[in-house]
């Protein structure tokens, strides 16, 4: 274990407060004022078209902290590794949780290791905690949406979710799907700096953009409409949706954000996700909507009917992300 | 998932930070000189005398944060169930968890719960990381440690260890082991606000005092002497040791750190922890020596010869902690 923590975890991760490696990192940050998230990560398979699971659990992590207003300096990572998984794999998955983590700027700070029997897990799970700094001046929550408000996504939806599905499946056109897979922070930093009109930000991961709309009626009292047509979908992932009997707008996401947007500074925050190529498909989708009645996600359909879009229910899909 | 999280999760963790059920925690912490740290637990059997997975779960990352000079304030859970385990049981190992965390003044403000398919885990994995705020005036490092240091540690070893052991060979005498699963953070609190000599502080858990020890020699470039005779083991837990064929001092402890204080400081240091239920068996077990040649742990034997005591190698006892 010390020649495997040696060997082949620190090498990729260097930092001063790793290569302490006491059981805790000692951290000096500007401010007490922290967001706190944490996430394991059993995506299946470990490698997918656009990623792995040690670039999607530095992402993710660093997702959840961005869009809670905060800048991702510090995380920890945890690793349950199945013996027999191999080494070469393993060194695999670390440089890309050490380059995705150089990219983005965050440290790895603290970490863990267990190995279980050959049959105890299913090769390697990932866990990464995270502390972000909250950004001065900014401070995000349901309580801020009002009606009128207009929901910005920053592209398109279903990318993670269903190049993962494809590749399990082993569909066909597999090739032509991409996981979004990608840190939101420097975006976030960006909007959150410039603008002062964000209300609040989710990243609509297990359970897509429906979940999260759901979320916020139900958090807020207040409807939420969107419209189909303003939704970027890529053709590759209706098509694979459409063939293996999935709602595209309950897929997850790994590189994606839903922001809920003062009606004045919507312009402005677009303009700033089309600069930045995070952001160049993204759009307004809908609006949030006054009701008199038990609060509802609607859709307004290519065909100008309108359909309730639930809460995804049921088992959902395993082993996304 | 979302019932799971609303009905069986987030009751027993009841917390402001938690209820907002973001992705990420908001934290007001009064200073930003924080630790970090995290730990998966993948123990088997999920109970045995003494705790369970969950109690271990908040107790081993509290202690991690408690060595490291912090007092431990908030934790991120995260769960890695896999299809099929009982709810009953699920109920069961959180409770633990709120009762636990609960007594040690520590809040769970975040958390993640994935499934996965029956037979790709083995039942429930538990990830805790978590944030201390460094006690002012503290500063614990190898460093810092001297020729002449005591060694204290505040009680018996290998209780932990072997009790997960003997349960799950199913060892006639079982019942008479018990596991050391607890939270230090209060004695060393304690400890740490009321003497100045402390230099170092650690949790021997995986590897136990052996593996404590000779990381102290490692990167002080010291050397470590210990005697057998003054190192509190209980009966039972040496019978079970020998019946298996291990050595009590390489097996892992959950209620224990090994500190390393000025000679000054001995004596106050082990009044303290004498005065604490946590610590009346503790004991200054060796010292620090100086060494002209390779650093080196050594025990002075019962019968009065010497040998050295290495760094526990080759395939350590998986699922332990």
């Amino acid at each position: 274990m010390d020649d495997l923590i040696r060997q082949h975890i620190l090498p990729g991760l260097k930092n001063d407060a790793l290569d302490e490696l006491g059981d805790s990192a000692r951290l000096n940050l500007a401010s007490g004022s922290l967001c706190f998230t944490t996430d394991s990560y059993v995506v299946k398979p470990l490698f997918f078209n656009g990623g792995d699971i040690g670039k999607l659990a530095v992402c993710g992590t660093v997702n959840d902290l961005a869009v809670a207003g905060s800048k991702p300096v510090a995380l920890a990572l945890s690793l349950i590794i199945e013996d027999g998984f191999e080494m070469e794999l393993l060194d695999k998955i670390l440089v890309s949780v050490g380059e995705t983590a150089r990219q983005v700027g965050v440290d790895i700070v603290t970490g863990d290791t267990k190995t279980v029997e050959s049959g105890a897990a299913d090769r390697i799970f990932i866990n990464t905690a995270g502390i972000g700094i909250r950004l001065a001046g900014v401070d995000l929550g349901f309580e801020k949406i009002a009606v009128g408000d207009k929901i910005i996504i920053n592209g398109t939806i279903g990318d993670h979710g269903m190049t993962v599905i494809s590749q399990r499946e082993e569909m066909k056109f597999r090739s032509q799907l991409k996981s979004d897979c990608a840190s939101l922070a420097g975006l976030i930093g960006e909007l959150l700096e410039n603008t002062s009109g964000i209300k609040f930000m989710r990243d609509p991961t297990r359970g897509g953009l429906a979940a999260t709309l759901n979320e916020i009626a139900r958090s807020t009292a207040l409807s939420v409409e969107i419209r189909e047509t303003d939704i970027p979908i890529r053709p590759a992932v209706q098509a694979a949706a459409d063939m293996l009997g999935f709602d595209v707008l309950a897929i997850a996401n790994e590189g994606k954000f839903v922001a809920i947007v003062s009606p004045e500074s919507a312009d402005e925050c677009l303009n700033i996700c089309r600069n930045n190529k995070l952001g160049k498909e993204a759009n307004i989708i809908g609006e949030i909507v006054g009701t008199l009645d038990v609060p509802l996600v609607e859709i307004e359909t290519r065909i100008g009917g309108k359909r309730i879009v639930q809460m995804p229910y049921g088992r959902e899909l395993p082993r996304i992300c």
